[in-house]
């Protein structure tokens, strides 16, 4: 890799990207971080139009657990689009849509015991996330939502009205309604269980809280920079949700499909949430999908309330299907991705103690890890450092202070281990021109003193 | 197709689709009325799982304009998959998104003299609404957005706000805020031109509509049953948005994208929107994708305020572009689609003329148009009729009474003359079981009176 | 009069309302526009520190029907004071509010063949505004309410939202909901009859308006410039209400306890409203006092859920007492109430007759009364004018380009005399003014041509 | 009072309310509690229409610091009236309203170093919350107004939004808006901090709490229960609030006006609120009166922007300036409240040592003083009993279980033992009564085992 990239600095070709920033939104974001002009992919690393590679850890902030191109699941893909099946058909019965509800039937929902009716929303996870809200509120009669803290749901109108994020709240240029916002676990620090309060407000009918259709939470808030909430405390939610006749909604688009280790990020808690939200990796293959499951009482739509003209999608009913018939008919891929985890975590802990200046910290689930930097700065600087090396990864949190790991779950040995290799040099040099700017400034601190 | 029908029925064998009414939600609805397995399809053709074929009037509700699996397109999308490019990729850049981005603009965008920025919003039309209804809030710093009567603009909770049906709006289960809804051209009769009372609202300070930030309308309501705006009305409503300093958005998700006959369904009123919003038949392959157009001012978004794991989407960038190469290089394929239209309109003309009871009634533009019943009975009987004859027709309308004809621009003459045939028929069908029933009901009665 | 006038002018000493103006808020208004310190007043006339002498035509905005410390009422009042009863008593039972209850029946009430029940809310209109608009939408379970253009309800957050005025919209910093606004009788011209187009919006369940549950209106629009709805369109309006299941509230604030020559403004069009609302001239001492008139089937609410610390007002049951049996024992006073009404009509007409310009026109029903200057400026002038001379009296309307009168339903034929000429002289003057100005303006463009 | 009594019910004539009941509204409240014709009242005496007297300990809820008919300001009242100085004059310039400006001014802010412009509202508690709600929004142009659990700030649509009690919300019949709650002093516990949770969530920009124009709270919440907030809190939250630029409401409504025995009950803290509300005591005899102090440079009102018929009330501009000559001209008023005010919380401890039951607990600051009975059951007992026995005294609290003592200020000392020998007396009873009906169980438990 570090040929290409020096080859390609001889010739002094540079990715040209300003034909998109002069015709694209200035709301273009990621691109703004990583320059360059993406070409092919395959797996965890990706490559741009000068040849350099990159081993990704961004992974589609979550949309591609499976990686990029799976030849296994590309198979299916180009075999179907050849064959002329049906690609668009809204809400029509096809060979595609019969067999992936067959097998997430089988091999998703049976062995763990779930009974859910699924709801093909829009094919963007806030859809799902709307369609969600609707039929809570409509089967209690209720319009309240409690969200929690730093949460994320997506940005249509209704989604992000549950999204903490002022970032997304004020893009809005309208007021937000129809949310509460409670504090998510650890957010009153260790000695507060948030669910007390919880209980208390919607206990106390003087608390001003409107008895609310549905809580909406992330079992580890994403885009909230990595926030892991513990199996009790999520059975507590359950618990008060059950108390007070609240419908308990795990929004499991980004965490959820095999991230933490399990397909669902709450089996570990063993709960049994009324709602349950997927997209980004459902589809495995970077195509746009998403699902509501909901138990079958909650079911009271009525016929097409909820549409939309690329709901279902068949391309991706075959790319799902595909992939849960090669990662979850049996129990080994969810094992390696728990392993590779704690790989990862191991690594991350080991980088934390070589910080002298406890400046950094690790948590994380499964395969999705954070290194907390702190401040921004720093977060941005390492994320920088590590593109400039060949490795993208973002950062997360309110003040993007957050180093976050969502490698594709499939990520070889190999590229793992440059991955991290490239993260630990990004981090040495980062440290290291921190320190040498405090020592300047300490020197020149003293000459002044002097 | 009669024959392959036959067999079919010889054998005894229906489509069988049990296994989806059981574990798909209850939301489910094109599937109801047409309910069989469907397979493959190509060009404005579709065959379900016992082999017998329909022809499609529906086209993915206008999603398919150049046709199911069109071959020069899909020669471009397998290309692309099999080389491993980039599948999903946020908002990176890619190949795939500079090259759709030089094509639109180079092919749409400049030869109509049109300055606009491109904003890659999720890949739903729902979502590009909320993403135009956003920034026109923001730039203008107000917060009503005026709708029309009928208007259909998505479910999400921001446009649902904007879409005048109850059925959709009820399902919210939560107030819907910040749009008024003005009477559409033509609602208040003929003679009153109705942009006249929106100027007279916008004018008087005290006519309890506050300062809006934009005006949102379809040139054509497909989901409102075909009303046709007038340019004239267009033109009024353009001169009162600029009189009061409020934007003016297209949502041509629809109708835009060649359906009337021109790239934009506006381009016939010479009116120059400051948003326009564009999804459905824009990837052209029935893949999920849209886009909404921004006059530059316009565009003062900051970074990623407006987000989504699946806003680009390469696949759609490749299929779109295809399609724009093929099809909007030169003026033929625009001059065909309006022969066209203007061939199923005269068609429509002389159905009306046939039928003597004086039930029916056409209008529309372009290759959209409509055969108003009158009565949802009516129009859904002739629907159901024709799907028994093989053909897929879709009803629209506050009532259903409005037979949609949404055929792909692309379709055969071979295929056009067979699905008006079938219409025919199916419309000769039921006036007869009509006429039957309510000569009978005259029997009886006049036996009752005997 | 004039003489008190000449004396203070000779003494030099002007009213000072610095102290005010130095420590009330920048909120205060009328005293803007009539800058005296008023010290007494009695009938139709009030007079300031300097001893001189009003016309009121102003009448406390309609709050003093019976004129200023009309005597029969004053008694009684000082009666009750003196002896000790019950001021202040939330809403338990007291003397006054008994002898109130068993008046307002039987002289009003019945003798009209009405049954409602009363609810006495907190002693303002808008209070009394937003019970009515709460139990509407309790009772029917829906939460927009429909208020007309150039309605006024009052500017608290619920009865603000059915307030026309963006003045008084903007004023709150926030969004307004649970309102739609349609156009009020005559508002789209002469021949457009505006419940028609209520109707068709109501029929039609795509109209994007949410099913209502009431409609407010005033009969004839005070604050919006003394519109007069027409008994046809009342009728009209009602009957649309009861096919679609909506209440009907009038707000009889301002027009009113006899202010159009019947107890309340809708008798003439001979409606009965579901919920009535009276505040105003009710206590008919200038006290405050407020009561919301339901019939008995939507009295639903349950104890307390509407309070307020001034509920009831006991003051103002003893005085509201007074002036009913008074004045509506017998007919004669409403009687006299339209002789004056109509006699002030054949003045304004007289005053548009002499208007050689075509600037001003006339309207309004018993002794409420515009005359419209077409512009506020003019309007203003008149006012600012007239007070010079000794008569107070208010302009109203989007523009406020209407002369408002809304004398006392008492005055005397001397005061009503002096007040008429006063306002004929002051619109001469401004009219002459006016006309030099013009004349020279020709001058100098006539100077400029030469 | 005993032989008064004795003779009505040997008279055997109870009082009758059944007019009232018939023909008020459903939503009358206090008069099922204390159903009674009540009739003349002097002090803390309150007389029904059979002679008997009760003593008040309910004070018009806070109405009547200075007790029923207070003889100095009833002078100044019927001489006012009887003078036939100005009654109503909405906002314009009187000389009641000078002395009234002039006097508050010199006794009241100056001595505490208070600069404020005052606002007269509509006369209701309710419509000076609404304007401080509007004035705060337009300000900082921001939306969110900060309420706590708890809260109590009046049932008009934008106060009642920061009112914490569904009782008083789902009255509405539609989603209140703008409002955010907050824990109050103690709600999370002893050792909670609650400031420190809002200082989190303001700081947090991805908290879900849009930047808030302000916070309104009450030092003592009345309906909410008696719950007084320590000084350390209040300080701790204006110094939030000045952190983050938002400003700080005091609802002085209930237990303003010397209630605490400061004329402001945020005297004691130190604070300096941005914008304070007044209204209850302060026109002093029970008459409708409200007032809205504001910092200068808070006042950025347009002329009118909100107005109401009422606002202002000359009749208690006269008595709020005769109670201020009369009671805060010196200290020796607040003196004189802060001993009662001990005495009575002493009488309270005394009550709670004598129940060996621990069911009781007083709590209050100055004379507001509240002894909770754990439950409403006990509390409506107490209360009825000692309605019975002629004593005055509410409930509070979300469960009502709160016994309230809001006598006058002014109450003698005769009146004041009399009282509280009732409520003694009363407590004994109800106590005896749930041990003899405890010992009764008991005792048919055991037969039931024996």
């Amino acid at each position: 890799m570090k040929d290409t990239r020096m080859e390609a600095e001889k010739e002094g070709n540079e990715n040209d990207i300003s034909m998109v920033n002069n015709h694209e939104s200035e709301v273009r974001s990621y691109c703004r971080r990583f320059p360059v002009v993406f070409t092919k992919a395959k797996g965890a690393t990706i490559e741009d139009e000068k040849g350099r590679e990159y081993i990704d850890f961004l992974a589609g902030a979550g949309a591609l657990n499976y990686g990029h191109n799976n030849p296994a699941i590309k198979e299916k893909l180009l075999e179907y689009i050849e064959s002329d099946k049906i690609v668009h058909s809204l809400d029509l019965v096809t060979e595609a849509k019969q067999a992936f509800i067959e097998t997430f039937d089988s091999l998703i929902l049976k062995p763990r015991g779930m009974r859910y009716k699924m709801q093909f929303t829009g094919p963007t996870g806030t859809n799902a996330v709307e369609a969600a809200m609707k039929i809570a509120r409509n089967v209690t009669g209720r319009s309240t939502i409690i969200s929690f803290t730093n949460g994320f749901h997506g940005v249509t109108l209704g989604s992000v009205a549950a999204t903490g994020n002022s970032y997304f709240r004020d893009a809005c240029g309208i007021q937000l309604h129809g949310t509460t916002f409670m504090p998510f676990d650890g957010y009153m620090g260790e000695e507060v269980d948030t669910t007390e309060y919880l209980d208390k407000v919607l206990t106390d009918r003087s608390s001003g809280l409107d008895q609310p259709a549905a809580v909406i939470v992330e079992t580890i808030q994403g885009e909230g920079g990595i926030n892991v909430a513990t199996s009790e405390w999520l059975r507590s939610l359950e618990r008060i949700c059950r108390k007070h006749g609240i419908l308990l909604i795990i929004d499991d688009i980004q965490v959820g499909c095999g991230r933490t280790g399990t397909f669902f990020s709450f089996e570990e808690a063993k709960i049994s949430p009324d709602i349950i939200i997927l997209s980004k990796s459902l589809s495995s293959y970077g195509i746009p999908f998403s699902m509501v499951l909901m138990k079958p009482g909650i079911d009271q739509w009525k016929p097409g309330e909820h549409n939309g003209t690329f709901r279902g999608n068949n391309l991706a009913f075959v790319t799902a299907r595909a992939a849960i018939e090669e990662y979850w008919s049996d129990a080994s891929f969810s094992r390696k991705v728990r392993m590779k985890g704690e790989f990862v975590r191991e690594h991350f802990d080991k980088l934390v103690d070589l910080d002298d200046t406890g400046t950094l910290s690790a948590r994380g689930r499964g395969m999705v890890q954070a290194l907390d930097c702190r401040t921004g700065e720093i977060a941005s600087m390492i994320s920088h450092v590590a593109f400039e090396k060949g490795l993208i990864i973002e950062t997360s949190g309110a003040e993007d202070q957050v180093l976050k790991f969502l490698a594709p779950l499939t990520i070889s040995d190999h590229e793992l281990d440059k991955g991290l290799s490239i993260l630990e040099e990004s981090i040495r040099d980062v440290m290291e021109k921190m320190r040498l700017k405090a020592t300047r400034k300490m020197d020149s601190d003293i000459e002044v003193l002097a």
